[in-house]
């Protein structure tokens, strides 16, 4: 075992970003398989006046992301430029840690997928129910690991699970991101029927059929075997449980069922302009279902885009339930 | 179809049984298969110096389980003997819409299988996230019947659906049996979670674990084949989730948690004496586990029956989420 330790590498600096780099940085310190000083790409801004890669590299602490919390020692900051395709090493190996999916020709594309092609290295998934916060504060979180060359997830899981942050590592890669994506919808769904006062059979109702259309929409999206199994990890009905009764596409949603004003109000009073996955991934999952003709089939995921960009109304979440198809 | 048409009778009048003879009284109304009259079973009991039977028959309502809530007049109270095995025709078919599981001499017995052994009949059963007042409100709420002849299971959709109480038939009625048993010994695992003031996702942990450990459980039991889809039907992952955000398992587990009180003085104090279904059905399949030497293997149920009732501290249900084995 002579081969020089694994240099790792986090790209991004937000409250996740910082999350993840305190577990890398304890737990490459104590496996000879990693060098123990790791690089942390950061997104330059001024922050109280202060450089944020000179806060994080002088104070170890993220003060704008995840105040409160000292980032080991040995996560050193490294400015990357723009461009750190060119620079990234033959077998290097990617993990993409961001929950959403991006536009592209067919109206989707994975994160993984844009990060693969450009940067010509495998990419692996981590999904779950772990909010950033919570995985700082050291409390117990599942989380899964979706990678289509099993030894790279095994290795990623070496990296990253310690006692209160538990790892499963599945190959259904694009399932697993997808599960990330799609639950912010079923959360949209889901806080709407708090904002319409539904009982609680009603809202697990609404999660149910989410979850069968989140199913159904992987089987067409990936073309291929999909695993019922995976959806039973932390990344499916986990995450779908946490974001539909806690998670802020939920409270926006149930905002927005009480309220006269637009999803891109309520962005901008609630978070602070920050965008919303939930309306937005269901905009790119409307699309591909239309072009398909199987706006029928997914009710709820036609509902929720609809509701929030084209004036339905908001009660029209329950006749989805009442219409919605047999998923076998 | 000259046949005679089919009459319905419904054994016992407590809120459950009152919400689902509302729904039956209207649907025999319009469907010519059914007989018009239907009968219920009441357990005699005297309220406000009246006869329950009288006051049901005379004023259409069941004031003491489900007040408020007018029955359709043709639900006529018929006073059955205790003994109505002998009384009932051949052929004749049963529903169980009791969630809960009894002693046998293996430590665990299903409702629908004394029904069946003591009646000689074929036994379906019905469960889902549904609660008398919701269904009887009419607030939507989905639900499953497990059905080993498909055909009876059909039947009894039909005479139970409405748009606003979906049902689905599965052929898989053990497991749909034993998950309304099961998700009673989760939610008080949810319950030590909210007592504890844990973050949401690990308390959507203890729910996966416990969803992983129902299934398991349910392969061990039934000994055959168990369908994982029967799992994501509405007696599945929806009841479990409404009985791990509402309910009173969860309610008064989070009560334990936080008090030096025993189960037993807690149901006296919060359910009026009536007996809770999670510690009792954990204390069943404890017994059982226990006998076949899993107990390592459920770490969630074990871990629930010990706090409740060997004193192990609540905060252990902590450390089995740690401990968890695969599964797979």
């Amino acid at each position: 075992m002579a081969a020089s330790p694994l240099k790792v590498c986090i790209v991004g600096s937000g409250n996740w970003g910082s999350a993840v780099a305190k577990i890398i940085g304890n737990n490459v310190k104590k496996l000879e398989k990693f060098a123990s000083v790791v690089k942390m790409w950061v997104f330059e801004e001024t922050v109280n006046g202060r450089k944020l890669t000179d806060i994080i590299n002088n104070d170890h602490e993220n003060v704008k992301y995840l105040p409160g919390h000292k980032l080991p020692e040995n996560v050193f900051i490294h400015r990357i430029c723009d461009e750190i395709s060119g620079k990234v090493p033959e077998g290097a190996l990617g993990i993409s840690l961001i929950k959403g999916i991006d536009e592209g020709p067919e109206g989707l594309k994975l994160i993984s997928d844009i990060i693969r092609e450009k940067m010509g290295i495998d990419v692996s998934v981590l999904m779950g129910a772990n909010t950033a916060n919570e995985v700082a504060a050291g409390k117990f979180c599942e989380t899964t690991i979706g990678s289509k060359v099993t030894e790279n997830g095994l290795l990623f899981k070496e990296l990253l699970q310690t006692p209160n942050f538990r790892i499963t590592v599945v190959d259904d890669a694009d399932t697993v991101e997808l599960c990330g994506a799609l639950k912010n919808i079923v959360a949209v769904g889901a806080g709407f029927c708090d904002g319409l006062r539904c009982g609680d059979n009603t809202k697990a109702a609404v999660i149910r059929l989410g979850l069968m259309e989140m199913i159904a929409f992987t089987r067409i999206f990936c073309k291929g075997q999909v695993s019922t199994a995976t959806f039973l990890e932390s990344c499916g009905i986990a995450d779908l449980i946490t974001s539909c009764y806690g998670g802020r596409n939920r409270k926006v949603a149930e905002a927005f069922a009480g309220a006269g004003r637009t999803i891109e109000e309520l962005e901008r009073e609630m978070l602070n302009g920050q965008k919303l996955q939930g309306p937005q991934t269901s905009t790119e999952v409307y699309r591909i279902l239309k072009q398909k003709g199987l706006l029928d089939k997914f009710p709820l995921f036609t509902a929720v885009y609809q509701i929030c960009y084209e004036g339905r109304p908001v009660q029209e979440i329950l006749s989805c339930l009442q219409s919605q198809p047999e998923h076998i």
